[in-house]
């Protein structure tokens, strides 16, 4: 009888092997400019969920694109014994601009030589495309290896997970006999540092939305109107500015029920992963921390709650200057929620913080843009231990479990409505500048994500 | 020997008869889009000119396209004797945006039926080509009753009004003895209201700035950095609302000095002219004042400084929703002077709050947008009280002195370059929406307009 060792040394050489190959079909991949969030982009996310289906299909997945009212999903079904294990990615990326910033065309990407070895540069290297691909080549690997994938295996892969994932929960919920399975992967999150790989465990949940103000019924002209009629960027920096206090604390009643105070063991835990709080500010061109007062940097990423704005806008933002007063102005708020945080709470808070300082003649509009509550796994399933132990066999240090600043959530849904956990890897690094301009993904992690992925499938799947 | 009245009568139905051609001409006038703060209508701006050269030249000025290093002035002169008397009137116009807003191609002008009467709608109507065509065309109908000009008059137009005629002053000193004359004449205000013509003796400064400020060096995911890198958009909002007391006041250090209160008389003269603040306010779908608290609508609008939020603009503003903590967030802020103010303090002033709440590993720019003191006419010349009168005769009501809430940095530099007063007379209405979608200027001003000038330029030109 093969062991798992034996099953797995000749796709680590198959992958090593097809590295050029991959790549390229890589680089096929992220020439589609799947932006999710503009409407102008639906056939490009069309074309991307096409483009997966026919390569699932040639590395033995039952796969097919199901259209929904948004952007299509991909499933794919592979048969198999043991623990079913259901992949998930997002084919969609994020927006481009400002795109005067981009060192080359975003969706022309291409190999290129750093100070800090070879790096994918292009929009969706790292978010997602760099990701999901890991896992999918381990599999075509494994594949062409052993003629059959490792066992029980599933592919969920969506295409608005930029764009607040409207069509997930309805999905998931009309399919979920045919989607639940043992145990999720997710390759959507970063490395700690460039030598220890990590499974994240505790990610914040998020509440989006947008406000638009409306004083004025058109815009006025200041010299006729400034001083008498009330101007509706005033209005929106008053109500923003009063968002946060001289602590840099949330002030909305409420906003921290539910957040939970850091065990003393975690808190430990973390001081000794040596986080250098002054490289990461510096590595963006900041040296002063902006959280709560008397927290860490990595305290404020991983297990407090934050209110961010995203973006505002109103008057005249072109050349030169206009002296207008504005009728609109705008602005699109962020939570990132912790613990207990209950989403729709946070959300009504703020929509009553802005009726407070509205004044009664302005009127006020509210877009939703997704809500999500925080989530965090349970790491006794012995799953999450040999995952992190074949994580620490691919790579210098041995795997942490972490957690992420970031929102992803599909983990929170795959455990609301599926009832099941997530072991969230991903080989992505600080400096990967997703969502910015100049976005790449190493090459070593997508070459050794890869092997990562063989080797927690030699573990994870199949018959014990 | 013939007086000024006989002379008048002739021109004035001169004009009634050539209404409709005077319409044709600026309407041609209107087609040419000479936004002068965006350099992709440079060519537009030339083209005015041009045309006003030719039309100039045309009724018995000596005229020409006179180039600087921004958009040409127009520069005309015809000889005669008596009083000198200056034309000024600027030919660009504001931008169009947001162009959705629009019932028709700003560009593309119509005389359009109201309820309210018949309109001349387009881009400029009002601001100022309509406006300094009512006194091209009396200078048409003298031209054609009597064969030549009515005294000594020059024309001086500018390309550059409505982006900080950055050209002017040096323009002025440059051609100081060509364009001194005895009293300037301006047409770029309004009526009091549709009855009561207006020449308006007090008018506020205006201090331009733009701030841009940068914090992480590049677009940052808020997932990954937010809660620990701060974030320009809040560190903004808190500048812009910390300018502005709970009673309305301008929180900068020093900003009140130089500010006049009001003479009891004025004041009582003001609260005579019957001003109806509800409707004011109400025409623009507001109904509380913005002011200092305890002032009168007008009072603001006339004698008291502003500070103005013009522009707002950060991070992600485009369809759907960006997790992105972003690098730069800037605003346009605009302050209107009264009294003594001195701008150049303002700007300090301004420039030191938002350096108080820079935190100091932010960067931040300024832009300067025009500064101009406030000015206020010498109304003892007996050629205000001649031209009142003038006025008087064509409309319905007594012409007033009266108090602009608008700059007219012009009116400052003819007073402290040239060492002339001026006389502002307009025909703007409250509701010409200058500066807005939809821009209009009623047939009536356009056409009573005219006569009026007419009737200004038979009592102050040529010999007494």
């Amino acid at each position: 009888m093969t062991t798992a060792e034996d099953r797995l040394a000749p796709v680590l050489d198959r992958i090593d092997a097809d590295l050029p190959a991959a790549l390229e079909r890589l680089m096929a991949l992220l020439r589609i400019p799947s932006i999710s969030t503009d409407p102008a982009y639906d056939g490009a996310c069309r074309k991307a969920a096409d483009w997966l289906v026919d390569d699932l299909a040639g590395i033995g997945f039952q796969a097919e694109r199901r259209d929904t009212t948004g952007h299509p999903m991909v499933v794919g079904h592979a048969p198999g014994d043991g623990r079913h294990l259901l992949f998930y990615g997002h084919y969609d990326v994020q927006p481009v601009d400002p795109l005067a910033l981009w060192s080359r065309d975003p969706f022309d990407p291409a190999v290129e030589e750093t100070a800090a070895g070879k790096v994918i540069r292009g929009r969706g290297a790292a978010d997602d495309k760099g990701q999901l691909m890991t896992f999918v080549e381990a599999c075509r690997a494994w594949h062409a290896v052993h003629g059959t994938l490792p066992g029980r295996l599933s592919i969920l892969f969506e295409g608005e997970e930029e764009s607040g994932s409207p069509s997930l929960v309805p999905f998931m919920k009309d399919n979920a006999d045919e989607l639940r399975a043992d145990l999720a992967l997710i390759c959507d999150t970063g490395m700690f540092d460039r030598q220890t790989p990590a499974i994240t465990t505790m990610l914040r949940g998020l509440v989006g939305e947008e406000v638009v103000i409306t004083g004025p019924d058109k815009d006025l002209h200041s010299g006729m109107f400034g001083g008498a009629a009330m101007n509706p960027i005033r209005v929106l920096t008053r109500i923003l500015a009063s968002l946060h206090d001289d602590d840099g604390r949330v002030t909305l009643p409420g906003f921290y029920d539910g957040v939970p105070e850091l065990s003393d063991e975690l808190k430990a835990q973390w001081e000794g992963l040596g986080f250098d709080e002054k490289a990461f500010l510096g590595g963006v061109g900041l040296s002063e921390p902006a959280g709560e007062r008397g927290r860490s940097a990595l305290e404020m990423l991983w297990s407090r709650p934050t209110c961010e704005f995203n973006g505002i806008g109103g008057g005249y933002q072109g050349e030169g200057f206009k002296t207008v007063l504005p009728s609109h102005a705008r602005a699109k708020v962020s939570f990132r929620l912790v613990g207990d945080q209950e989403p729709h709470h946070v959300r009504a808070a703020f929509r009553a913080h802005v009726g407070a300082y509205l004044p009664p003649d302005f009127d006020v509009e509210f877009h939703e843009h997704g809500a999500s509550p925080a989530s965090r796994m349970a790491i006794d399933d012995p799953a999450f231990e040999a995952a992190r132990q074949a994580l620490s066999n691919e790579w210098p240090r041995e795997a942490a479990f972490v957690g992420s600043g970031g929102s992803i959530p599909i983990a929170g849904y795959f455990k609301s409505i599926l009832g099941m956990d997530s072991l969230l890897i991903g080989f992505g690094r600080d400096d990967d500048q997703i969502h910015s301009p100049n976005e790449k993904y190493d090459l070593e992690a997508f070459h050794k994500g890869m092997r990562s992925w063989a080797r927690v499938l030699a573990r994870l799947a199949g018959p014990e």
